[in-house]
Formats: C-alpha cells, sequence, structure tokens
C-alpha cells in the first residue's frame, strides 16, 4: 500500500507518516511545505495550491491521507484568506489528483464542522453550520471531495477529528497553555466558568482510525472520529494543577471558543470497528510523564 | 448608495450595474477580470483572488455585490481548482474587504446548491449537497460568507439565483443552443425525454431581487430567487422550433445534468416582497425578437 500523507510536517500529520511508515506492507511517502527529515520515510516540499506539485506528488499513491493545510483554528482566524486558499483549493488539488491516479483520499475533517449543536449527541446528519473561518474552511474541503466523488469516481473517507492531543502538540492548544504555564510554575488561567467540554481525543486513537479507514473497501465514508469521554476545561485544569502544585485562576471568557458539543462516533464504530481506547488521565499522564522527562515545553517534545 | 458590482463583465452582473447604475442615488463601479467599457460606469480590471486588489475595490462601497467568479458550469467542471480558487478564494477575499470597508455583501449564489431534491418544494432549510463542482463551489462562497458573518460584523444577503435568461447568456446554456441552432436553421437536439424541467428566471427579475436585497436592512439573509413557472425542457425546445420552423430532435441524456427541482421562493416574497414578474412566453418571445432584430446569436445581444 502506498500512502501519501499530505501535512506531513504538521502535528497529527507526523504521527499518521510514523505511525504508517512502522507498518509491513506499507510504503509511505510525505508531502509539506515545510521541510521536516524522517528516517522512515521520504517527503516532498511543495504547496497544497501548487495543483501541477500535488499531482506530480500523488501520482504514484494508492491512497492519500490528507491532513494538510491550514489546521490551526487561530492561524485560520488570522488569515482567512491563506486558509480558504490552503484548506479548500488545496483540497480540490488532492481530490483532483487522487481522481487521476485512481487512489483514495482519507480526509482529516473536524468535529469543528457542525457549529453550535442543534441535538445530542451529534452524529453525521446534523447540519453542519460551523460559524467560523477554520471550520467552513475544512467542510469547504469536505464538499470539494463530496462533489468529485459524486460527479465522478473517487473513494473518500471523511473523518471528522475530535479536538486531538498527545507529543507535539500545537503551543496555542488550551492543553499546551496549560502545561507550559504550570511547569513553569505559573497559574493556570481558564476562560470563563470552565464548564465548557471537550473529547479530547488521543493522537494513537486518531491514527488508528486513520489505518482504519486505509483499509477499509467503501467507496465512501463521512464519521466522526471523537472519544466518547467528555472533560470540562476545569477538569483539565484541576488535573494538570494539582500535578505540578500551581493554583487555577479564572479569567474572562474567550470570544471565539467552539461550542460545548456531545458527538457521537457510534457510525465509526460500525463501520470501522473504530472506538478511542486511550482513557483521558492515562493519556494525560503519560503525555506529562513524557514533557517533564524531556525538561522541555510540551509543543518541543516528539513521541515515538 | 455606492456599490461595487464584481463579475460587471459578465452575464448577470452588466445586467445589474447596467440597471443599477441608471436609478437616482446609486453609485455603481465594477470589477472584473475582463476589461469592458460602459459609459455608465467605471470599472476596475482585477482579480478576485488578489486580496490586496479586492480591498482596493471595495473600500469606498456601502454594498458589494458580488457576482465574480466563475458562473459557468461547464467552465468549473473543466477548471475544478480554478473555480474553487475563484468562487471560494474569491468570494472570502470580497467578505474580508467588506468586512474592513463595513459594506454589506449580496451574493449570487444558485439554486444548484442542493443537489437532488430530497422533498418539494425546495425551501432554504433544505440540505445543501451539490454534488458537482460548480455547486460545491458556490456553496463554498455561501460558508465564507457565513463564517465572516458569524464571527465578525458583516450584513449578508445569500440570493440563489434560478437558471436565469435573457439578453447576452452564454453560448453553452441549453436556451442558447436551441435558439442558435434554430436560427441557423438546424434541428433542436434534446438530450433525454426533455421531461426534465427548469424555473427559468428572467434576468429582469434577478436585476430586481438585487436592487431589493441591496436595499434591504436586513442583517442576514438567505432566500431562493427562483420565478414559480415550471418549464419542461421539450416544452422549451417546441416553443423556438415552432418559431424558426425546424424540427426536434432527441439524444442521450447528458450525464452531469442538474436534477428536477421544485424550488420556492417563498421565503423572497415574505422578506424581500419579491415574485417573478416576467412570464416565460412573454420574456422567452422578447428575447427572440430581439436576438432576431439584431440578427446575430443570442449569446451576442446585448439589453437595454
Amino acid at each position: 500500500m502506498r500512502v501519501l500523507v499530505t501535512g506531513s510536517s504538521g502535528f497529527l500529520g507526523r504521527h499518521v507518516a510514523d505511525h504508517l511508515s512502522g507498518l509491513v506492507g506499507y510504503e509511505v511517502a510525505g508531502y509539506d511545505l515545510r521541510p521536516m527529515h524522517s528516517d522512515r520515510y521520504l517527503s516532498t516540499v511543495g504547496d497544497l495550491c501548487d495543483l501541477e506539485a500535488v499531482v506530480g506528488a500523488v501520482c504514484d499513491a494508492d491512497v492519500v491521507v490528507h491532513f494538510g493545510g491550514i489546521g490551526d483554528v487561530d492561524v485560520a482566524t488570522e488569515h482567512p484568506s491563506l486558509a480558504a486558499a490552503a484548506n479548500v483549493v488545496g483540497t480540490m488539488n488532492v481530490a483532483l489528483a487522487a481522481q487521476q491516479a485512481a487512489a483514495r483520499v482519507v480526509y482529516a475533517s473536524t468535529w469543528e464542522v457542525y457549529g453550535t449543536p442543534r441535538y445530542d449527541p451529534v452524529d453525521e446528519q446534523h447540519l453542519c453550520d460551523p460559524g467560523h473561518v477554520y471550520g467552513a474552511t475544512k467542510l469547504g474541503g469536505e464538499q470539494m471531495l463530496s462533489a468529485l466523488h459524486q460527479s465522478g469516481e473517487l473513494p473518500t473517507a471523511i473523518l471528522r477529528l475530535g479536538t486531538a492531543y498527545g507529543p507535539g502538540m500545537r503551543p496555542n492548544a488550551v492543553f499546551s497553555r496549560f502545561a507550559d504555564a504550570a511547569r513553569a510554575g505559573a497559574p493556570i488561567t481558564v476562560h470563563g466558568s470552565g464548564r465548557q467540554w471537550r473529547q479530547f481525543t488521543h493522537t494513537s486513537d486518531v491514527v488508528r482510525a486513520v489505518q482504519l479507514a486505509i483499509e477499509s473497501d467503501l467507496d465512501e465514508l463521512t464519521v466522526n472520529v471523537v472519544t466518547d469521554e467528555v472533560v470540562t476545561i476545569r477538569e483539565l485544569a484541576e488535573i494538570v494543577a494539582s500535578r505540578y502544585g500551581v493554583p487555577v485562576e479564572f479569567g474572562p471568557e474567550r470570544h471565539g471558543d467552539p461550542p460545548s458539543s456531545i458527538i457521537s462516533s457510534e457510525r465509526a464504530a460500525s463501520l470501522l470497528g473504530w472506538r478511542a481506547q486511550v482513557a483521558f488521565q492515562e493519556g494525560l499522564a503519560a503525555l506529562l510523564r513524557e514533557t517533564d522527562a524531556a525538561a522541555e515545553p510540551l509543543t518541543a517534545v516528539r513521541g515515538r
């Protein structure tokens, strides 16, 4: 199985490329705008908006795992035009290149495409009305894939991923902010009441869903890939704070934070046999242990 | 009222800019990639994908009427990456520029965002699943506007226009194909049974809806702008054929034609006071008369 991973220098793309390249029967290549060295696979430096370059990178692949684009909500908010280009045009280019190569696409979408929940739990039939740039551009990417899937041949698996955590995560994630502050001995600041919640999904669970999607023979698939476990921001803050002996403080609510939803991944369970396996307490403890051992900010450490 | 019309050299954009520039109290400017001269308003030549150029063109406007981008279904199908860039990134750029200028956006979307109808008549609550490149990129444009509207200030009117007909229409529209063939004495070829139908909406009705949307003070509006009158392709062929005394022939069905839907514009009636006023037989007869008088292909004639 020849797999091209786009966004292979990014947080989740690196985990996926690392994992797949260790499996028997997989030949992995990377594609990213930012160069990154790995001993396990070759990467091409290229722009998703450059159709010719994408076609060249995809031409030998059986599957394209598409994590590339603007994956950082804050960057998308600050640079909406760039986010639209990278996430929508970039995904169209991946879709076109995959169609040309008769390859399957596994697309990393997000639970944030749903926007404010109309009902609980949110399944894949729920209206998509993200209401912010990041979600809108990721949804736009889904629609480019769907258009090519419906108007031609293009086997497509769309994974609407939960908020992921694990080694190498972004410095602006709530997770990283809390851990980095606490390790520096500073108090942890929770914005708002802290009663807002998330379904933090461990990188290893995301990676496993990607592998299941690659190995599935379904022609079309859209599934939530989100752990069932719900954690409030306050709980997260308290776990981290008690580990490092720092206080938790409460600050004003932040405008634009995504709403608290309950996302159901029953469909991923029935169609892919996927269920999250990493319990949050364990995943968090392991992550903090690794970080402590490395004596580096959380965001700079890579898991093996 | 200072109005910038994007796509002002295109079929509908020209009608809109022509009409508005004749109204008291309106100052009209155009923006298009293709230069076009009008005695009634000034146009800037520029690319929608060039954010800086769009910001420059929009900065003085109170309203941006956004018809620019790839409006031709066939061009979008042949150049999906270009369509995604022009229609999604282009609309994001218009939205950003309008937000910066505190201007209102009136966006020319399409009934084709709905895709295969799940129920009849199709209202604005209907699921959007276009299933082809043109519809997906127009829907992507809607979502860019909606994201900026919801995450900041951006008064937005989205008009989901019916298939428009009138002077200056595209040569590949079914309308133009029939009329141009018949006027040349050739038989008219209907693809499929001819029982598929459309709600052909006259340019003057489209233009009136745009004006009503400009003058509305609603902060957010998404409405279908489609005539209630339903005409089958066979009826259209027979009207045109009988006028020119040519036969109607039936050919194989075309892959990728949009589905026959019944679109309801009740919401436009109640929120904007818009109803189509041009009966199809009259609109068609007038169009053919003008074309005959000009002794030119339908597509080359401009209405006044």
